[in-house]
């Protein structure tokens, strides 16, 4: 109950810090007889894994990740699954002064005030790095989906710059270093990045998610609505300062004759809808459309420029930041909520198998 | 775990659907001797309940509630407190053929998939009137929170008419119908809704909740930050499709400098803050300056133009929503997540005081 | 998290005080479209009820249970079921020296210790009167576990009276007022109990817990053992001092041969145990035989004889205890078994549905 | 909610298995502060361990713990602390006829039916081995108790024979290889059990756990009694088929006189127990009188005998089995026992705290 597990049925646990010997998972929760393999966890954290591009942080972690319990002859077998990442990058170094100040937007205060002591190697807990975890989860949550569910994310938006929804090609997706769907709003932002970059300074960004072939029915009234669990698993991203589902924070401004969507009867016995402001959710339920969640990432606080601040001694100082760092943190934020997205699912698909309600 | 319940040490469970017998709820977790009334809930209660301008529902409810254990020569015992609120205004009418048709926008439809049953009355467990339950629970968080930390809601937004941030005055809020701190928004908002109420249309809106006086160090990395459960929190209100902190989705925007809150040493001892993108939490963990959420609220879908939808019996039709609605469901919104806050900060300032940290 | 909730999937939660006006339960998690009449639950309470025989306590408690919500039309809905029974017969009295005092084997002392705050009537929510909500949930559960799983309970022992187990028989359970399975047992009962009656005395008593039809697969290892919840839920029930499964602690005396149950293949295709020393689990999971509980209950500390005690202000004082007792609150405690057996077999078959393994 | 976790505010979650790579727990909840170094958790292993006399299996597992998180230069951070234990001792060898085997006792049969797979080496989750965690976060929890409170266990029987209680030496306990209080008892033991091991025998045991210092006040009416607590965490060890609290099933032949325990005012402002049948528990709240708990603990299933079983084809078999067995696995589960009561006291200390009760 201090915040280091997720979920209730699918439910996982992660530990560790940026600068400590490893970082690690246990997923508990996870059914029987799947076939999983190290690689297949692999795959998705090499997806979100840092210094792929010089637009994300330097730092070279080959997050190995290692199955130690709950998989049995390429099976899973009931028992809690084990997943440890060995950290290899952890440069030796004089942290100097920010072993004792407070850099500004970090959560450096916080934990100080909150515990009275403060790892501050690398961001400790509070670290990125914790991320990485999210994913090897969200690689096991996505085996009990099975192939009909499928989640991906891109990023939308970049500092002020948007997409342009039309041009949305989900295979652009792969191509460019942001997983941006609309190949020339990518262009813009390489050159918009690139000077970020040189500037030693940092940008927002914004991410959605949308999961395909979502059964109808999952999410549990009232306090464990679909969208509700989105919601914190989303904002508690490092980061994320905002979500919202489907027409989201444009709703406000909808008549309900244009939000409500409509339905007509489809020819597989079940209705189709006419549009998706809901979002795919409707009373927290999942309706079998898409399910479509955008976040807010705020632009990392590790930036050149210096900025004032205090330290624990309670002294006004100065604070830089140095060392490697992300332009655009949103960037690394896409595998995550996908992730994230995963967990939810399969949490509420166990929950509904619970119940007897349809998971397909 | 069928999601009627929230919170963890501070953790109430609500029943009971719009045109049952009556409603209620549980609240577990409530420390001992604390001074409780029922007239304490009510007069959140009371602030909360529909019928009181043209603006929203005309359904009369009283609204009485009533403890039923867990209070003792006027002071809390530990034990639980049970709340119970009788229906009373439970017109008894013909439910024609809204009984087998599903409401676009509405849970109608999710809710027969999900349990192959609906209680169609009033919309049932879907209905906003659970919402009461969540103030009278959030009155007692408030006791518990005590005087110091004070919570407090506004309308910020109608439809796209937003107020200026420059004008609000709290005073204002108690003054209009709409709870907005901008006077000169209310006045057109009057207006605006005027028109809506009589087009039988309805409009979305954006809520905003401080909490100020909250001391740093609530909030549990990394699944249980303080922002995560006041997302869950508050989009689990009904109808609710976005959340943000602070800056929120505007932070995607903002450059590393201006996002960053720098700080100075205050005369206090404790550190102040030059400005507040970060809404009060850093690292999922509260700072010490006011706790900023905001939330997108869609318009209702009970509307009077007819609506393309399907029925249980898989036919098309249309459908028109008869009967009492309100034209801005976001306004009643106001005291629920005004709730919804008091109940996630005083889960964890419980939650803070068992791990011995900070809790002024 | 304070105590007053029971399962994890199937989890109801309890409150309400032996004197206040009303006592409650809220059962969440229940599986939609079950049929559920207030009279099925009300058939099990009528058999906790107390003042039924001279050997119970003479408070005369209709105990008629209403539900709330959570069922439409004759079934559930999926949503939480409330149920509601309302305390009639709370004498007005002056309670006098109670107030003040903490009787002896009581919890008056440890309430006071915890709380600073403690309601006197008539145990407040310390009363056995809470187990009549157990009962009222196990009812519930068992319509979840269907007819193929059969839950009864017995009296094995008053005192220091054992019953012959070759003289068993359920029938005779329901002929005597002991819920005994051993006639002649039964006989000598009444003689003892009519003399300890007769002395204001009480006497403890041993109760033992049969399920048969309890599909192999249910239970949690490690820590949720099908085994580890029994315990829990037995031990959960007031004045309840021991639990054991099958063989228990005669378990310590058996030599590792006599202890471990052999085996032979059976005709339909599941093994068949030649002996039952493990109570129907195995690794805290069921085995597909009966599953079986014993449990022992203190003689109830309200008795005639003064005991010397002392008060909240730190004075010895002398405790006699008037009003109405049970000689043996054993009695009472058979059909509470049966309910928390119910409950908990319950909560692990959806917790095993959840997974996909076997559930009949 | 698959059942590897224990524990609400103080909570641990176990995994691995017996022939995997590594066995390991994190520990959620942990104060910040604590000091904490991976030899006082060693400490507490080193007692644990088998293969320190000839009446334990000769497995030899050095079972050297490591601390990989939570902990910064000697203290806890308030981060999760993950613990790992490599598995050294797995012989590699043709598991033969026991792959397909049910061992009789064994959980062999019911994981097979519950999962449909089993990884058969060493008896895979369900070994004991996983004991070794137990006894790890113990460790843990016996710092956030502090030395006030003092946890000791003591074997009491072995098969049919018990220890004199006036004979009771807790000296005595550390100079005998079974934790025997009594030393006339521990030599009649060492003949019994080097008969038994020379038989390829097994026999039962009792355990005695008693708490000393423990504030009056812990525990959670209704449903998370402290002696709720205890009983499940105690009935979730492996092989444990019984618990008591104080008088325990004695209780039952006990008359209210007899088992209420009177109280006279202390010099120190505290009530002053005459007796303890209580076990230091009333209402499911501590007392401040010692915590006394009993275990039974069945003979270990792996005995030489041939027995009679099935395979997982459906076939009769006679199963013996061979290798490095416990005569009495009971002796090893002192430690775990005491491991168990404070896991289960740390929980309830975190949780007293959060509702301001006394805890000291």
């Amino acid at each position: 109950m201090a915040g280091n597990s997720f979920g209730t049925l699918f439910r996982f646990t992660t530990w560790g810090e940026s600068h400590g010997p490893a970082i690690g998972c246990v997923v508990d929760g996870v059914p029987p007889r799947l076939p999983l393999a190290e690689s297949e966890i692999q795959h998705w954290l090499d997806r979100r894994r840092p210094g792929q591009s010089k637009f994300t942080t330097q730092r070279r972690e080959p997050d190995q990740v290692k199955i130690l319990s709950g998989v049995f002859e390429g099976q899973t077998t009931g028992a809690p699954v084990a997943l440890l990442i060995e950290n290899v990058d952890q440069r030796s170094k004089d942290y100097g002064p920010i072993k004792d100040q407070f850099r500004p937007g970090h959560a450096d205060y916080t934990y100080q005030v909150k515990y009275g002591i403060r790892d501050y190697r690398g961001g400790g807990r509070a670290s990125a790095r914790e991320t990485a975890l999210r994913v090897a989860a969200g690689a096991i949550a996505r085996k009990i989906l099975g192939p009909e569910i499928g989640i991906r994310g891109a990023l939308i938006q970049i500092g002020g710059d948007h997409i342009e929804r039309d041009a949305w090609d989900w295979n652009e997706v792969e191509r460019n270093p942001f997983w941006c769907p609309d190949a020339r709003a990518a262009a813009r932002w390489e050159t918009l990045l690139l000077d970020i970059r040189k500037r030693g300074s940092s940008v927002g960004a914004v991410v959605e998610v949308v999961a395909s072939g979502v059964p109808a029915g999952l999410g549990e009234p009232v306090y464990d609505k679909l969208d509700a669990d989105l919601a914190k698993a989303m904002m508690s991203i490092n980061a994320v300062k905002g979500v919202e589902i489907g027409a989201g924070f444009g709703a406000a401004a909808l008549s309900g004759e244009a939000n409500a969507d409509e339905m007509r009867m489809g020819n597989e016995g079940r209705p189709i809808f006419l549009s998706n402001q809901a979002g795919g959710i409707l009373g927290g339920i999942s309706s079998g459309q898409d399910v479509v969640v955008r976040f807010a990432v705020k632009p990392t606080s590790s930036i050149l420029t210096p900025r004032r601040s205090v330290d624990r001694f309670g002294r006004d100082v100065e604070v830089v930041t140095k060392g490697r760092h992300d332009p655009c943190v949103g960037i690394r934020a896409v595998p995550v909520g996908e992730a994230m997205m995963a967990v939810v699912l399969a949490d509420h698909l166990l929950r509904q198998r619970a119940l007897g309600g349809p998971t397909t």
